[in-house]
């Protein structure tokens, strides 16, 4: 019976520990799951959230792999103490939350439904929006959620680019784009901007001043994916000069955002508090538990990252 | 050649002539389309909104058929001078600004952004929405506007319910109901109610206070199809008690809706002046321009409306 380590904050054991039993019973695996240990050279696997405050690996001498509960292993990916596999977190119910988040904020721009709630004043000023199929989106990042949000937007009727850092085979509803000329060539369009990348050195503050002033003068942006994508003071000015119309962003380089920061009250920003996608315990339980199964017959893990790119 | 009459406001002509003239050449026709006439009994067909004023058709005596450029017909349809077919507008632009305008504030409502835009007060409260596959959606109507929007937002992952006056074939991604037993299991589900029926006169307050009182406490309702459908008394006392959480409403017995009607400053009613969906002269014109050709070849026209039923 393999010992699995629950490393996360105290509050999520409970959510946690019935559906990792129930989904590693439901593919024949009895797991002994624990909460704690005094004995970490006897752990197998460590089910891992950076936010309970596991970092030095070193006493983990048999253990098989690290399974993340996030999908952003940036925090892990790095630590020089870790030897074996770690594994992000592809979780169903995490790729649909964010496809609502992203497919609702895209359609909030797209027919200026704050227009709308702001313009209740007994004025009759009708204005249809463009058609969907007129809007060009562009979609910044192509793993599982950016391409989820993608193929849900083009279903939408939308102009969709989909830029990612490598190419990707070509997709019948999704123009793509890849490397640095795609990169300009993609912003110069996107008159909304979903950034769904993982926070790596190479995409850090990729949305600087230069890349923003190639966007469509009053682009908006959404940001569910990395708080570190987005060079802040640059955003600001953007903002400031209007070169960015709005920005809706979910993640932050400090969470929770700080009371004083300036998104909070900026009239052209809307902030939310890193919801856009959640990783659901009962669907990620499946993850984790396959990965456990594969682990213990031998099989290789799903979801592997690899440390040299840092996802 | 045959003379087609443009019975619209005057502001109309500048905008459809060019289309129009375009849509018939491009089916091999060539129309004389003007925009008044002292001849009626010279027209063979009649290019009609309502907001042109013309309400007798008895001077058109050579009249072949009514092609409306409104989707809905009300206006129309009981006309006891109108004695030839009358063709509704079915507009692929107008579909699709539809299925944008349900798609984005059943997403609205979904993820609470009102709420989310409500809230940028520096408090970090995390509180993740529920996926749409476990969101009840019903959708009143199931003509090519209904349907549309159905299955956009099946395709979204919401649970969707489609309500018809009579039944329609069973569909893949929506559950169907109909008639007034199925009128009720609907209500009684619907977490969001979206009203896309014709104005008739059974559909005429249709949503009064006893259905109302059949959804779910705190049911959104979005209407863009017609303000007949609802009784706006029953719904502001609705509202009040929180029977219904918010309404968006699209459409009017009045329009425009008159600066002091409580819709304007009830805090859980947003008002859109009729908007969610517009006839765009480019795509409508390919409507008319079709049906011209119909008419001309003495092939059945589409779109007829049944006037025993009003749509």
């Amino acid at each position: 019976m393999p010992n699995v380590l629950f490393a996360a904050p105290a509050e999520d054991w409970p959510r946690y520990e019935p559906h990792l039993h129930r989904a590693c019973r439901a593919r024949g695996i009895t797991i002994n799951l624990v909460p704690e240990t005094d004995d970490p050279a006897s752990m197998d696997y460590i089910v891992y959230n950076p936010e309970g405050g596991l970092e030095d690996f070193t006493p983990f001498t048999r253990l098989r792999a690290v399974l993340s509960l996030w999908a952003g292993v940036e925090g892990i990916a790095p630590n020089p103490t870790l030897t074996v596999p770690l594994a992000r977190m592809v979780d169903d119910g995490l790729t649909l939350g964010m496809r609502d988040y992203v497919a609702g904020h895209v359609l909030r721009y797209h027919l200026d439904i704050d227009a709308s709630l702001a313009s209740q004043t007994g004025v009759w000023l009708p204005d249809p929006p463009p058609l969907a199929r007129e809007r060009s989106v562009a979609v910044l990042g192509q793993g599982a959620l950016g391409l989820a949000c993608a193929e849900a937007l083009a279903g939408l009727g939308f102009r969709v680019v989909g830029w990612s850092r490598s190419p990707k085979p070509p997709h019948p509803a999704i123009e793509r784009e890849h490397g640095a000329d795609g990169l300009a060539r993609t912003l110069s369009r996107a008159e909304i901007l979903v950034l769904l990348l993982p926070a790596t050195r190479a995409t850090e503050n990729l949305l600087d001043a230069s890349r923003l002033a190639l966007l469509p003068r009053g682009a908006r942006i959404i940001n569910p994916g990395r708080g570190t994508l987005i060079d802040d003071g640059a955003l600001l000015a953007a903002l400031d000069s209007g070169q960015v119309a709005h920005a809706t962003l979910d993640v932050f380089r400090e969470e929770p955002l700080p009371p004083d920061h300036p998104y909070w009250t900026h009239p052209r920003v809307t902030v939310t508090p890193h919801i856009a996608a959640a990783t659901r315990p009962e669907t990620a339980s499946e993850t984790i538990a396959e990965n456990i199964r594969r682990g213990e017959a031998g099989e290789p893990l799903l979801h592997l990252v690899d440390r040299s790119l840092g996802y």
